[in-house]
């Protein structure tokens, strides 16, 4: 049994909040398709709540004296303090756009920091079943096998992830963009999933080689996919090249051997 | 048991062949990530030509007076005829960059056209075992049950999915990111898979509201979702407005209560 107050335990009881949440996101999931507009909005809200209601209060009973940030509460309030106390932060349902849909990407996210670094990621896609794991100097899991990130050198032979958020005026969507258009020159090929930090996960598992994402949500977009990354042997930066800041809301992931390239393109004037 | 000949024994032989190909594919994709460059290369022409290989086999089998059309022979050669003769046209690995790079959207995609037009659409996804199929005039269905496009009626609220295509000559790629870029304003959010014959079978059940790809590969994207798509309540047609030709590497797909918005949309000068 994992020693009380080890990271062990804190990945434990992550991964066993994430798996009770993902049960009612993957029920969710399939009654999207049998509401009206107006149940969907409410079965989002809902399962939204409900999952991060449920996901705090396991993480709370185990930890009472850590700190909390969630979407729900703090994207509401529009505030939140990450100080170095251990902290978690929380996306309970990562992908709802796609949730309404019926569109299969979709997560939970629970990272834990700790002193503000990264310290414990779970990501799980209930849908297909798929759990991410890592935890700061033990590794990267999926579904409990070791994965590492592609061992891509050329960006003409990488695979890009990226996302339009959801800004829509004239100055972000072009600024989106013109980074787009500028790096479809450059990289095989492009693909959007609409969920952060699936995108971080597959990153972590090579499927991508490439992801960035300028102006998302909050911290809990990437505090759980930024342990994964690091620990399958990515690096996570600033898409200006600077460091990774959790709270930036901006982020970019590869593996070390293209991270330069990289972060030339993204910066590419035209 | 099917009549022999009827459309109803067409899609039992394809769907069981785009099972067995399906199986291949399956094993394939989870050993990309173990073997180098070459090696991936080397995998996905075997694994293509081993599903085509096999496909055309089994429908030849039962099927010796039909006519054939598959992306293996007919890309490499250039050209193919699609005449009033019942013509199979087979994608056997749909989305091989996805394939190569372990991202999971792939599948195999069966058509077949009765004087020219799609009768019979069987797509199947091998990984998340996913089995879409329709037949003319008797409905459209995922995994057998019954399946139909989104009721959505508004631009605003609708998930869009494309690709960006292979072509990375600046002409197409800035006439691609001007489309996106106007229809982004518009639209609630982008999805790119990588499989168009997915995108237009994600569209068929919902997923999707609205998918267009102009410049893919050839009739073996479009031939197996075009029916579906028709079957599930969709509306097929050229991003211009004009009418769906199967050969013309040019394809929308909607709902019919969004068609007239998103054609307007698609052909916004800036």
């Amino acid at each position: 049994m994992a020693q009380n107050g080890s990271l062990e335990e804190f990945v434990a009881v992550a991964v066993d909040a994430a798996k009770i949440a993902g049960e009612i996101i993957h029920k969710g999931f399939h009654e999207t398709k049998h509401v009206d507009h107006k149940g969907q909005v409410d079965l989002v809200t809902e399962t939204d709540k409900a999952c991060e209601d449920l996901i705090f209060k396991n993480l709370k009973q185990n930890f009472p004296t850590h700190k909390f940030i969630g979407v729900e509460t703090s994207a509401a309030t529009g505030d939140f303090e990450l100080t170095d106390e251990p902290t978690w932060i929380v996306d309970p349902l990562d992908g709802t756009t796609n949730f309404v849909h019926g569109f299969p990407s979709v997560c939970v996210s629970i990272g834990l920091t700790i002193r503000k670094i990264p310290t414990v990621g779970v990501v799980y896609d209930p849908i297909i079943d798929e759990l991410f794991t890592g935890i700061d100097g033990k590794g990267a899991f999926l579904n409990g096998k070791p994965i590492k990130v592609s061992s891509q050198s050329e960006l003409v032979k990488s695979l890009l992830g990226t996302e339009v958020g959801t800004k829509r005026d004239s100055l972000t969507v072009e600024a989106t963009m013109r980074r787009i258009n500028n790096l479809l020159f450059k990289v095989r090929s492009l693909r959007m999933c609409g969920s952060c930090a699936l995108d971080l996960c597959w990153v972590a598992c090579g499927r991508l080689e490439l992801f960035y994402l300028i102006g998302f949500g909050g911290p809990w977009d990437v505090a759980g996919g930024a342990v994964i990354v690091k620990e399958a042997g990515g690096v996570l930066f600033d898409p200006s090249g600077s460091e990774f800041d959790i709270t930036a809301q901006r982020v970019a992931a590869t593996n070390p051997l293209l991270k330069e390239a990289f972060i030339e393109a993204l910066n590419q004037s035209e």
